[in-house]
C-alpha cells in the first residue's frame, strides 16, 4: 500500500467507520456466534502473496463483524463503558503516523512533555490536591497507564519497595527483601476489582479482601481491626487500595474514614471520557517512589537530559509506550470541561429513567443505590428466578446486560455505556425487561 | 464532532499523516527542543468550553512536531525499529471503531478468535514448534501482549507460581508461599534487556545476570556452573530466560545449549514486522500455567462459553484489551510472507552496506559481528573518543543514534529503523560519520 492507495483506503476505512458507528443501532448488541466460529472462516495460514485490499475490506463483515460485541450499541449495557469518541479516533490516527515509543524523554519530548501536561490539566479538572501535580514543582504528577489493573500493581509495588526499604538496606541480598516481604499484608474491600486481588498475588503478598457495609463500602473501623490484628500477629501491613465505584455495584469506600492521604489516584478516562482505550490516569504524590520500584538504567536508554523530565519508563510496567496523550489533549479541548461533564450528566440523567420504570412494578426492587450510570436491580424473589431472568434477557439479544453478587444476592446490571444512548434506548431496555418478565412469571404460574 | 465532521476531519488527517510520512525525510530526525519547552506553548487547565478543531489542527505543527523524535525518519537509526505501515494504520482506524475490550471471549468474541488465529499464523511463519500453536488441539498458543517487558514478567510470574505449587498446596497460607519464594533464583544473561532485570524486581526474586563470552552470547556451561552453584547453595533455579538478539549489540544467546526446549517464545512484530506499536507475540506450550498465575474469577466477568475459547484476561497483567489482531491481520494479508521477507531482507543489506563503509576506513572498527540489522561500530581508540564522537554526531542533528557498552568496550549503535531508508540514506549516515569523524581527530591533533 503506497501513499495514494492509503489516501484512498483510509478515507474509505473513515467513512467506514462513521457508517458504523452511525447505525450501530441496527446491529445486535451481542453476537450469535459459537466459539470457533471464526477458524473456519479463514486460511490456516497466512498468505505467500500479499492479497488485494478489496479482499481484505470485504471480509470485515464477512468474518469480525458477526461475532463482535458491539460496546457502542445503545443496547449494550454490560460492564462499564468503554469510551469511543470521533475526536479520540482522529487523534489515534495521528499517534499510530507519529509512531515513536516514548520510554524516555529523549525518544520522543513531545509524547512525554504533553503527557506530563494533559494529567495536569485532568488533575485539575478533578480538583485533585495540589502535591499530584507536576505544575506544583514537587515530586508529583501524572502518567497514562494502559489499564487500572497495572496502575493498581505499579501502586502495590512501589509500596512494597518502600516497606522493604525500610528493613533493609540497599545493598543487602535479594533473598533477604523477600525474606522481610513474607510479613506483608495488603487490603482492599471484598467489593474491589478482580485486579486487586490479581496485584496481590503478582507482587508475592497476600490481599485481605475486608467485609464491607450494607452499601458496599469498606469502613474505617474493619481497616483499623484488620490492621490491628494483622499487626499483633507480627505481620506489617503495607497497603490499602480503596475503591470509588466498585464494578459489582458502583459503591463507594468511605475514603475520608479510610484514610483520607491517599498516596495516589486512579481512574479511566478510556471509561466514560471520550478516550479511546488505553488511557488510565494514575497521579502519584510523589514520583520517586516508583521510579525507587522499577528503576534500570542501560546505556542505550541514557540521554543528556535526564532528571529534568520524567523519564515514564521508570512510572510504569512496560519499556515502550505510545503517544496517548494526544487522545486526551483533542478531546479536553474538542468537548471542553462543559461538554465533558454534559454528556456525563446525560449517562446519570438515563440511570435515573431506568431505575424509575424498576421502581415503577412492584415484582422489582433496586439493589443497593443508583449511583453514577449503574443500575443494579432484581426481581423479589431467589436468586434462581433472577438466573433464569438473566439468561433470557441475553438469549433475547435486543438488549445485553451482565449480572453480579453482592453479598450472596444475585442482581442485574445495567450500565448506560454508550455515547448514542437516548431516553427511547433506556424505554426499549425497560420494555424488553419487562417482557420477558411477564413470559418467565407466566411460564412459572404454569 | 458529528459524523459529518468526522468524515472532513478524519480523512484530513489521512492526508496530513501521509504527508508526514511520504516528507518525513526533510524534518530533522531529533529535535531540538530543551526539557519543559512544551507547557509554555499551551494554556495550564483545560478549556471550559468546547475549541474548533482548526485551532486543535494547527497546534500539531505548533506544539507537538517540534518536539517530536522521529522514529520514521531514515536518519533515526537509535534503539531498534518500531514499525508503521499504512495497512496497519488503516487497521488501527477500525480497531479503535469497535473499540471493543476483550478481557473474555463473551466481551467480543471475534477479538480473540482473530488473536487465536493470528498467532497460529505467526508461529507458523516462524516455524515453532506445533506444540505452541492452537492448531495443535493441545493446551498451547499465542497471545498479543502489549511489550516483550509483560511477556517476560508473565512468564517468569508463571514459572514462579509453578515453582510454589511443587513445594505447597493450593490453600497454604500465602506467606508459606512468599517463604517458599525465598529461595528462588532466576537467570539470564548479562547482555539481557533491563526489561529482564526488571521481571525479577517485580517478581520478588533475583536475576543472576551471567556472565557471556566474547561474542555476548550465554553459553550452556554458564548457565550450568550458576544452577550447581546456586543449588548446592540450596537455592532453587525456576527461571532462564534466554535473548535472540540483545539490545547492547543484536548477540544471540546460544540456545541449543542453554535448552532446547523453552516453555514460551516472544518477540515484537511492532518493531520489524509492520504492525504499529503495540503488538508483543508471545507464545506458550501450555496455557494453564499462565491462568494458573492470574486467575481471578468474579461473576461479572463470567459467560456461558467459558473453557471453550481463551479468556485472554488470564494470559496477561492487564484486563482490558484493544483489538491488535486487526493490525496483523491487515499487515499479513496485504504484504503476504513474502513482502515481509522482502522488508527485512533489504534492512539487512543496507546494515551490510553501513558496515562495509567503516570497514573501508581504517580508523573504525566493528564490534563483535553484523547481525540483522544492526551495526556496532566503533573508531579505534578510547571510549573518551567514542564518547566523544557520539556526541558530536548527535549534537549536528542530521542522524541520530545512541550508544552502547558490552565488557567495558563503548561502542556506537547503528540500526536500520525505518522502512523509507535506502542506500542513499545509509550513504549519508556514513559520510555524516565520516566527516565528524575528520573533523574531531584534526581538532584532536591542534
Amino acid at each position: 500500500m503506497d501513499a495514494s492507495e492509503f489516501r484512498r483506503r483510509g478515507k474509505e476505512m473513515i467513512d467506514y467507520v462513521a457508517d458504523y458507528l452511525e447505525n450501530i443501532r441496527e446491529r445486535q448488541p451481542f453476537p450469535d456466534v459459537t466459539p470457533g466460529y471464526l477458524r473456519n472462516l479463514i486460511p490456516d495460514h497466512a498468505p505467500e502473496e500479499g492479497e488485494k485490499y478489496e479482499e481484505v475490506f470485504k471480509d470485515i463483515e464477512r468474518v469480525i463483524m458477526p461475532g463482535v460485541t458491539h460496546w457502542h450499541s445503545p443496547q449494550f449495557h454490560a460492564y462499564f463503558p468503554t469510551a469511543n469518541s470521533y475526536p479520540g479516533i482522529v487523534a489515534d490516527i495521528l499517534s499510530d503516523a507519529i509512531g515513536c515509543i516514548g520510554f524516555t524523554w529523549a525518544s520522543s519530548p513531545a509524547c512525554t512533555e504533553l503527557e506530563v501536561v494533559m494529567m495536569d490539566w485532568l488533575g485539575k479538572m478533578l480538583n485533585l490536591p495540589e502535591q499530584f501535580l507536576s505544575s506544583s514543582g514537587g515530586p508529583g504528577g501524572g502518567v497514562i497507564q494502559s489499564t487500572a489493573s497495572e496502575a493498581t500493581l505499579v501502586a502495590l509495588l512501589s509500596a512494597r519497595t518502600m516497606f522493604i526499604r525500610k528493613h533493609i538496606g540497599p545493598g543487602d541480598d535479594p533473598h533477604r527483601e523477600n525474606a522481610v516481604m513474607t510479613k506483608f499484608v495488603a487490603y482492599c474491600s471484598d467489593q474491589a476489582h478482580s485486579s486487586v486481588e490479581r496485584a496481590g498475588l503478582i507482587g508475592g503478598v497476600p490481599m485481605r479482601m475486608l467485609e464491607t457495609d450494607s452499601k458496599g463500602a469498606l469502613r474505617g473501623e474493619t481497616l483499623q481491626l484488620a490492621i490491628q490484628r494483622d499487626k499483633a500477629a507480627g505481620l506489617i501491613p503495607f497497603f490499602v487500595c480503596a475503591t470509588l465505584g466498585t464494578t459489582p455495584s458502583c459503591a463507594f469506600d468511605n475514603v475520608l474514614e479510610v484514610g483520607k492521604y491517599a498516596m495516589s489516584f486512579n481512574f479511566n478516562p478510556h471509561k466514560w471520557l471520550k478516550v479511546n482505550f488505553d488511557c488510565s490516569a494514575m497521579w502519584v504524590k510523589d514520583s520517586r517512589l516508583l521510579s525507587d520500584a522499577f528503576e534500570v538504567d542501560p546505556l542505550y536508554l541514557k540521554h543528556e537530559n535526564q532528571g529534568k523530565m520524567p523519564d515514564y519508563r521508570h512510572w510504569h510496567i512496560p519499556l515502550g509506550r505510545r503517544f496517548r496523550s494526544l487522545k486526551l489533549w483533542f478531546v479536553l479541548r474538542l468537548y471542553g470541561i462543559k461538554g465533558l461533564q454534559e454528556s456525563i450528566r446525560k449517562d446519570v440523567m438515563l440511570a435515573h429513567e431506568f431505575e424509575a420504570y424498576i421502581k415503577s412494578d412492584e415484582r422489582f426492587e433496586i439493589f443497593g443505590e443508583v449511583v453514577m450510570g449503574l443500575v443494579c436491580f432484581r426481581l423479589k424473589g431467589s436468586n434462581e428466578l433472577n438466573e433464569k431472568l438473566l439468561k433470557l434477557i441475553n438469549d433475547d439479544r435486543r438488549i445485553h446486560i451482565v449480572p453480579s453478587k453482592v453479598k450472596d444476592t444475585y442482581f442485574l446490571r445495567l450500565a448506560i455505556c454508550a455515547s448514542r444512548t437516548t431516553s427511547q434506548d433506556v424505554r426499549l431496555a425497560w420494555n424488553v425487561t419487562r417482557e420477558i418478565t411477564n413470559g418467565l412469571m407466566s411460564s412459572l404460574k404454569q
